[in-house]
């Protein structure tokens, strides 16, 4: 049995949509960030990061979207939900990935999360004024060449669809227009049409 | 034929560390990020990002640390830098190589490249002076639980210590004694004493 550590609103959205694509069994488990859930004794006792996404699994936890997504593709290849067979292609996945992840993501951070860099109140003001020019530096890297098309890998959808789609959903909070990237905005909308995608939504919103 | 891109003191000396541990022919290409190398068009027309590290094989680009760790470990199984066969292992490898990416290579590079993230030098400046704090609590958390030891994975070496390897080495330049971390310290001098890290300092030296 799987347990699945999440907060509405999160990047954990990116790995819920993975598990409802997989089919697996989990039980669900909501943390609220604003009331600090991620930061008390029990979760931290689970994860001791205190961030989400986390998997407990009968053998243990594992943390980190980037890890969380190979896995659940590794563990149900039947879902087909990355290239396994295909070292090159997997690294591709995993490139985009770790670009959301440690790119994309931490852009997006600074809007509302600048304390992690700084404690001075003014610099955490300054910071987020950036996060537009950012975030659409990005996804104009994303939308010119990283999304192949129709799905990020191309004709085969991966839990890297998951990922993107899990990102795009901040811009407009981010201050960017989603509809000036046309493959993106697509992407978006077709990913809505998923089944897997709207059980995730339902499951997030509670 | 592989040919990789990287530059001196960046996180590139992560996948020069596997690229050698795997006995892979490659041709190393360096780039003088202080020059501005990366932001050329040659460089750009290689990898549009303009970061390191970059592989470059017969099927095309990969970047990201965390894609080609895992890739070098796939296309070499021979070499065991990855828990190839154990699906919850490898995860637990993607975590770590994840977390050392998208949260303590983050929290470094708050130091020297502030203005990524805003352009008011006040908080440029600002940023500098919490590195100290959020590289010890990252690792913190490697010394005191994601570390298993003698290698990041336990009894087996993987792509994974050559990463820790490189971003502990930053340590002193943050600000942060390396010998306040028994686990780190004594996994970083094990380090030094591989061929392979011997022969990725040689290379990236010069």
């Amino acid at each position: 049995m799987l347990t699945f550590y999440f907060a509405p609103g999160s990047c954990a959205l990116a790995s819920l949509i993975a598990l409802e694509e997989s089919g697996l069994a989990y039980e669900p488990r909501r943390l609220n960030l604003a009331n600090g859930d991620q930061r008390q004794p029990e979760y931290l006792a689970v994860n001791p990061k205190g961030r989400v996404p986390a998997l407990v699994t009968d053998k243990g936890l594992i943390t980190e979207n980037v890890a969380i997504l190979a896995y659940l593709a590794q563990i149900v290849p039947a879902a087909k939900l990355a290239p396994l067979d295909d070292p090159f292609a997997f690294a591709q996945m995993q490139a985009f990935n770790s670009y959301l992840s440690s790119t994309v993501h931490v852009n997006h951070s600074h809007k509302g999360r600048g304390y992690r860099w700084t404690d001075d109140a003014a610099a955490i003001e300054a910071m987020k004024a950036k996060v537009p020019q950012t975030m659409t530096e990005s996804f104009a890297l994303i939308e010119d060449g990283m999304l192949q098309g129709p799905w990020v890998m191309g004709d085969q959808y991966t839990v890297a669809d998951g990922y993107l789609f899990t990102i795009a959903k901040w811009l407009p909070g981010d201050g960017v227009d989603r509809d000036q990237f046309a493959k993106v905005s697509a992407h978006y909308a077709r990913m809505l049409e998923r089944p897997a995608v709207k059980k995730a939504l339902a499951v997030e919103a509670g």
